[in-house]
C-alpha cells in the first residue's frame, strides 16, 4: 500500500481538529461554563412550563437577555478565532513547506517538464502535431523538447473494456465447464441473459472476444489514421523544469482563449476521457452544472417526496391494488410506514457523492484530483445547506430560501442565531449517531464488507473478479474531507453557545485520527498523488466555518439585547476574512506554482548529477492514455500503435545516481556571476 | 501636444456612448414612447389632484397596475442588454487589438525589456544591487542583461525642488532691482514675508541656493553611500521582450511575497514616491483605505453639515459676535444665508478628486496610470451612491444605508425603482446644467482660464511661473471618465422608463466627443502613455451600469403587479455578468500581459533589423529617478551621482548575432528535433 503525501496531510486534517479544539474545549469549560451555570434562568423560566435539559443550563440560554456576562462570550469568540487562526496559519506553511518538499525532494516525475497545452487553433496546412512542434519552437526555442497529442481513445477504451469483462466471462464458464465437463454451458444471448437465443457460452464468447479484437485493431488503426481523433490539445515536455514552469505560467498567444498551457497533471492523475471535451463548451458546461447544483440543493426533497408519497401504504395500494392484501399484514405495514419513507432519501445521501462526482466530470476537469476537490466543495456546500441549515431552522431548504429572500440581510443571522442553542442536544446525537458510529464502521470496513459480500454473491465469478471486490478502492477524498468539516462547523459555532459539545466533537477528531491513520496505512490504495493540492480548499472551509460561527454569534447576541457589546463582534469576520487573504497570498502559490528558483535548482542539480540522462525518452511515453499502454491480456494485435511509439522512445537505462555524493554548489561570492554548469543540449535522434 | 493611444481610446468613450444610445434611442421613441402616451392613468390621476408634467405622460408611470403593455419595456430592455453588449463586445475587441498593435508597432521602449522586482528579500552579506544580480543571473541566465536599483531619493526631490523655487524667487527680486535699480529690494524671513527680520531680499536668496546646493550635494552624497537608501526593489532589464515577459509572468521564489515581479511602467508613467514605501506596509494600507473610502462616502456629509451650521446666520453671531452688525446688513446677511451653506459643500465636491487621488497615492500604487484608475473607479463609486442614489432617494447616504440594511434583499430595488420616474425631470436639467454646461466651461476652458488668472495675479513673478501657469496640464482620467460614465448610468437606466431623457444624453456625448475631440488634438498634454490600459475599468463600469439598470427595472416593475412579466427580466443580470466573464477571459489578458507569441516576433524582428543594437547601453539609465536625471539648472555638484552610474555602464557590446541569418528550422518531420541557434551567454563582468 503506497501512502503518499496526500495521505499524510489528510491526516492532518484530524490532527488540526484536535489542536483546535482541546485547548478551546479546556478554555470554554474554565470560562463559559461556569458562567453559563451560575445563573437561573431556565429554572426561572421552568416555572413557566418551558422545559430545559440539563445541556441546556451550561449553555448561553441560561444567561438573562440584556446581561454583562455576555461580554465573556465575546471575548471567547476573539480567544476562539486568534487561536483557530494561528493553528490555520502554522498548518498552511507546514503544508506548503511540507509540499514544496515534496516536489523538489521527489525523484524525477513527467509532470515536472510537462505542460498541457489546450486549445490548439485549427489549421489548414499543419496536423495538431506539427502545429504544436512549430508553435513551441518558435517560443520557446530554446526549452522545448517534444510533445505528445491526445488521441479521443474513449471509444478504444469503451472496447477494451468490453473485450476484458468478456473475457472474463469466458474465463467463468471455462471453469464451470472444467468443474463439470459432462455437459457444456449454455446461455441466453438476450438482456442480462434471461431471453434471446441459447447458445454455446465457450464459443460464444470465444466469437466474441475475436470479433472485439478485431473492433480493436479497427479502432486502433481509425485513432492513428484519422486527424479527427487527434484532439486540439498536447503534452508538451520540456528541456528542463524552468522550461516547463515558464511555460505552465505564461500567455503563449495574443489571443487568450488559444495555446492555453497549464501545469500537467502526475499521469497517474488524468483523467482522459475528459481532455476530449472541446474547450469551448467548458464555458457552457459550468453554468449548467451551477445550475444544475442548485436545484440539487434547493429541490432534491421534490423527488423525493414523491418517491416517498408513492412508497406510502396510500400510493402503493392505488398504484398497484393487487397487492392490497398483502401491504395490509401487520408487519408489512409497519415495515412500510417506518421503513419506506427513510430508504428514498437514504439512497439519495448514499448516492450524493456519485452524483457530484458525475456533475464534476461533466464540467470538464481534466485531473482526477481536481474533480475530487470539485466534488468535496459542493458536498460541503450541500451538507452546509441541507444538514446544517435544514436541521436549525426546521424545514426545507426550498422554504428558506424563499424567507431568506423576503427577510432583511441582517435578520437571517438572527433567525439561525436564534436556533443553535435549540438544537444543541441534536447536534451531539448528530455527532453520536453519525460520527462516532461511523468511525467504528470504517474500522470494520462496514460499508466494504457489505458492498464486497453483495458483489461476491451477485458479479464475483472469477478469481481476477474476486480480487476486483476485495480492492477497498482509495480514500475518497470528496466523501471524507466534507465530512470532516461538518465537525469544524458545528465545534465553532457550539463553542461559544454550548461548549458542551465540545469533548464530543475532539473524541470524535482523536478517534477518527486512529482509525483514519491506520486505514491509510494498512488498507488504502492511493491512486495518483496531488502533493496535497487540496489544502487550500480545507483551509478555506475551515475559515468558512469560522466565518459562519461568528456571524451566527453576532445574530445570537443582538436578540439577547447586548446590543452594546454585539457591535464588537463585528471586526471578527472582518479580521477573518482578511487572515485568509492574506493566507491566500502567502502560501496559496505554491499550490499551483512551480516556482522559478525552485525549478532552477533541480535543474542545476540534476544537471550535474547526470549529465548524460535521456530525457527525451524518459518523457516521451510519459503521457500516452493508458489504453495504449495497457497490453498485458492483448496478445493479438495491441501492439500496433504502440510500435510507432516505441520506435521512438529507444529506452536507454538512466544511470541515476546517488544525489547526496554530489556537492551543493557553493555559495556565489562578490559581484562575479557564478559560472553555472552548461545546459547539455541533447538532441534527440529522429 | 502629444496625443497617444490613451488619447485616441478615452474619445472612443464618448463614440461609444453614441453608438449605443442613438439606435436605442430611435428603437424607443419608436415603441416605447407611443406605448407610454396612449394611456389616461397620469389624465386620471389628475382628477385626483396628483400633478404631473408631459414628460411623465411619455414615461412609464402613465402605464396602469397590471397592464400587459409592460411586456413592450421587458422586450426593450432585452433589446437595450443586447445592443449595448454588442456595441461593448465590438469596442473590448477593437481597443484589445489597437493595444497590441500599438506594442507591436511602436518603438523599442524601455519597459517592454523591463520588470519591477520588489520585495528583494534583506541579505547580511550582499547589498541589494548584488543580489538582485545574483538572484537573476541564477534564475534567468540566458535572459538577464542588467538592472536599476531604486533609491530612496523622495528627501532630495525635496530639497531640489525648494532651490528651484528659491531661484525663480531670486529671479523676482533681480528683475525687480533692475527695473527700479535705486533700491535694494528687501524681504521679511519670516511666515509669507509678514514679519521678521528685514533683509536684503537678493543676498538672502543668493545664500539660501548656496544652502541649498549644499544640502543637495551632502543629500546625494548621502544617498550614494548610505546602503539604507536603496530600496529593495530593481528595474531588471533583460536581454529580449521574451524574458521579459516570462519573467513578469511567473513567480520566482518559493516564498510568494518575496522578488515580487511584475511588468515595470512607462519610465514616465512610473510614480517614484511610492517606490520607497515597504512592501508590507501595503497590505496594511489597502484596507484603511477601503475603510476611509467607505467613511468618506457614507459619512462626507457630516462635516459638510457642521460647516453649513458654522456658516449659517447664528453660527456666525455665536462665534464672532463682534460681526454682528455687519452681517445683520440685508446684503450681506442674503449673501450668507444664500450662498454660504452651499459653498462648503461645492468646495468638498471640487477637491473631492484630489481628495480620491491622495487616498490612491497613500494607497502605494507605484504608477501614475493606476494611481488614476483606482480614483476613477472610487470617484464613480461617490458619484453613484451619493449622486445617483441620493438624488433617487432623497436622504443622505448614511440614512440610506440605514434603511438598506433594514430592508429585505429584494425590497431595495423596489424602493429605489419606484421613485426612478420620478426623478426624470431632476436628471435632465442635471444633464443640461452639469453636461451640457460643462462641456461649454470645458470648450472656453473657464476652470483653466479661472486658475489661470488666479496664478496669474497672486503667484506668477517670473517668466517661467507664467509658462506653468499657461500650461493646460494633462487631460485627468480620474476625473473625467468617472462623470462621463454617469451619462451611461443614466441614459441605461432610463431608456426602459423614460425614453424621453435619450435625446439630452445623446447631445451631451455628441457635442463632448467634438469638443474634447478638439481639446486632446490641440490642448491637452498628455505626460504619459499606459496604452489604454484603463479599458477594461471603462467597460467594467458600463456593465455595472447596465447591471443597476436591470435589476431597478426589475423593482419597478415588481411593484406595478407586472407579476407574472418580471421572472423574464431574471435572466438579463446573469446574462450580462456571464458576457463579463466571457469579455474578461477574452480581452483582459491583452491590458495585463505580454503574450509570449508577440515578444518573440518583435525580438526576431528587431534581430534582424538592428544587429548590432547596443541594448545594455539603451536600458541602463532608462530607470533612474528623474531628480538625477535633471541636471539642467544645476552647474554644481550634480553629477556625482550620475558618474557613479556612468562608471558602471561601461558599455560591452555584446556578441549578439542576428537569428534572421540562420535558417529557419526547417519544417520538422517525424521525432526529430531540429537543432538549434545556441544562445550565446554572455556573462557580464564583475
Amino acid at each position: 500500500m503506497y501512502a503518499g503525501l496526500d495521505s499524510a496531510v489528510y491526516l492532518r486534517i484530524y490532527l488540526i481538529g484536535l489542536k483546535i479544539f482541546v485547548p478551546i474545549a479546556f478554555l470554554a469549560w474554565a470560562m463559559l461554563v461556569p458562567v453559563n451555570w451560575t445563573n437561573s434562568t431556565l429554572e426561572r423560566a421552568k416555572l413557566n412550563n418551558i422545559t430545559s435539559s440539563n445541556i441546556d443550563k451550561l449553555s448561553i440560554s441560561n444567561i438573562p437577555v440584556s446581561s454583562q456576562r455576555f461580554w465573556s462570550h465575546i471575548v471567547m469568540a476573539y480567544a476562539i478565532t486568534f487561536w483557530t487562526c494561528y493553528v490555520l496559519l502554522k498548518e498552511y506553511a507546514k503544508v506548503a513547506s511540507m509540499r514544496l518538499q515534496f516536489l523538489a525532494s521527489d525523484e524525477r516525475r513527467p509532470d515536472q517538464f510537462t505542460v498541457l497545452a489546450r486549445n490548439v487553433p485549427p489549421d489548414a496546412d499543419e496536423s495538431v502535431s506539427e502545429l504544436v512542434e512549430h508553435f513551441f519552437l518558435v517560443n520557446h526555442p530554446d526549452h522545448y523538447l517534444t510533445h505528445q497529442v491526445v488521441y479521443n481513445a474513449n471509444k478504444l477504451a469503451k472496447l477494451v473494456k468490453k473485450k476484458k469483462k468478456t473475457q472474463n466471462w469466458l474465463v467463468y464458464y471455462k471453469n464451470k465447464y472444467s468443474r463439470n465437463s459432462s455437459e457444456r454451458p449454455f446461455m441466453k444471448t438476450g438482456f442480462l441473459g434471461l431471453w434471446g437465443n441459447k447458445v454455446d457460452a465457450i464459443d460464444h464468447h470465444e466469437s466474441e472476444i475475436e470479433k472485439l479484437s478485431k473492433e480493436i485493431v479497427a479502432e486502433r488503426e481509425r485513432i492513428a489514421d484519422d486527424p479527427k481523433s487527434i484532439m486540439p490539445a498536447a503534452f508538451v515536455s520540456f528541456k528542463s523544469r524552468w522550461g516547463a514552469a515558464v511555460c505552465a505560467q505564461t500567455q503563449q498567444s495574443r489571443n487568450p482563449t488559444i495555446w492555453l498551457t497549464e501545469w500537467a497533471p502526475d499521469p497517474r492523475d488524468v483523467y482522459w476521457p475528459n481532455l476530449t471535451i472541446p474547450y469551448v463548451s467548458l464555458s457552457v458546461r459550468r453554468p449548467i452544472i451551477a445550475v444544475a447544483f442548485f436545484f440539487l440543493t434547493f429541490f432534491f426533497m421534490i423527488p423525493i417526496a414523491l418517491v416517498q408519497s408513492l412508497a406510502s401504504l396510500e400510493g402503493i395500494e392505488k398504484a398497484a391494488p393487487f397487492l392490497k392484501p398483502v401491504v395490509e399484514k401487520d408487519f408489512i405495514k409497519s415495515l412500510i410506514t417506518g421503513f419506506l419513507p427513510g430508504i428514498a432519501l437514504k439512497l439519495f445521501l448514499i448516492f450524493l457523492p456519485t452524483i457530484l462526482m458525475i456533475m464534476s466530470k461533466f464540467e470538464g476537469f481534466i485531473s482526477r484530483s481536481s474533480l475530487e476537490r470539485r466534488s468535496a466543495s459542493r458536498y460541503y456546500l450541500f451538507n452546509f445547506v441541507n444538514v446544517f441549515l435544514g436541521s436549525i431552522i426546521t424545514g426545507s431548504a426550498l422554504e428558506q430560501l424563499d424567507s431568506f429572500i423576503h427577510q432583511s440581510a441582517n435578520a437571517i443571522p438572527k433567525t439561525i442565531g436564534v436556533a443553535i442553542p435549540i438544537k444543541a442536544t441534536f447536534f451531539i446525537t448528530y455527532i453520536m449517531v453519525d460520527g462516532w458510529a461511523g468511525i467504528a464502521a470504517e474500522i470494520l470496513m462496514v460499508k466494504h464488507l457489505i458492498i464486497y459480500h453483495l458483489k461476491n454473491f451477485f458479479l464475483v465469478k472469477t478469481e481476477r473478479d474476486r480480487e476486483e471486490a476485495m480492492d477497498p478502492g482509495s480514500l475518497g477524498f470528496h466523501i471524507g474531507e466534507p465530512r470532516i468539516q461538518f465537525y469544524f462547523l458545528l465545534g465553532l459555532v457550539y463553542a461559544t453557545v454550548t461548549p458542551v459539545i465540545l469533548p464530543f466533537i475532539i473524541i470524535f477528531f482523536g478517534l477518527a485520527y486512529v482509525v483514519f491513520r491506520h486505514q491509510i496505512i494498512n488498507v488504502y490504495n492511493q491512486k495518483y498523488e496531488s502533493a496535497a493540492a487540496f489544502w487550500p480548499d480545507v483551509h478555506g472551509r475551515v475559515i468558512t466555518a469560522l466565518v459562519i460561527s461568528q456571524v451566527l454569534l453576532m445574530g445570537l447576541l443582538s436578540t439577547k439585547k447586548a446590543a452594546q457589546s454585539t457591535p464588537f463582534l463585528l471586526a471578527l469576520p472582518v479580521l477573518t476574512i482578511w487572515f485568509h487573504r492574506f493566507c491566500k497570498g502567502r502560501y496559496k502559490p505554491a499550490f499551483i506554482i512551480y516556482p522559478l528558483q525552485e525549478a532552477m535548482m533541480k535543474d542545476t542539480l540534476e544537471h550535474a548529477t547526470e549529465p548524460h540522462l535521456n530525457l527525451k525518452g524518459y518523457l516521451q511515453n510519459a503521457y500516452i492514455h493508458p489504453v495504449f499502454k495497457a497490453s498485458e491480456d492483448d496478445e493479438d494485435g495491441e501492439e500496433v500503435l504502440d510500435e510507432n511509439w516505441e520506435n521512438e522512445s529507444v529506452v536507454v537505462a538512466t544511470k541515476r545516481q546517488s544525489r547526496m555524493n554530489t556537492p551543493v554548489p557553493s555559495k556565489v561570492s562578490g559581484g562575479s556571476s557564478p559560472s553555472l554548469p552548461e545546459t547539455v543540449q541533447e538532441l534527440p535522434q529522429p
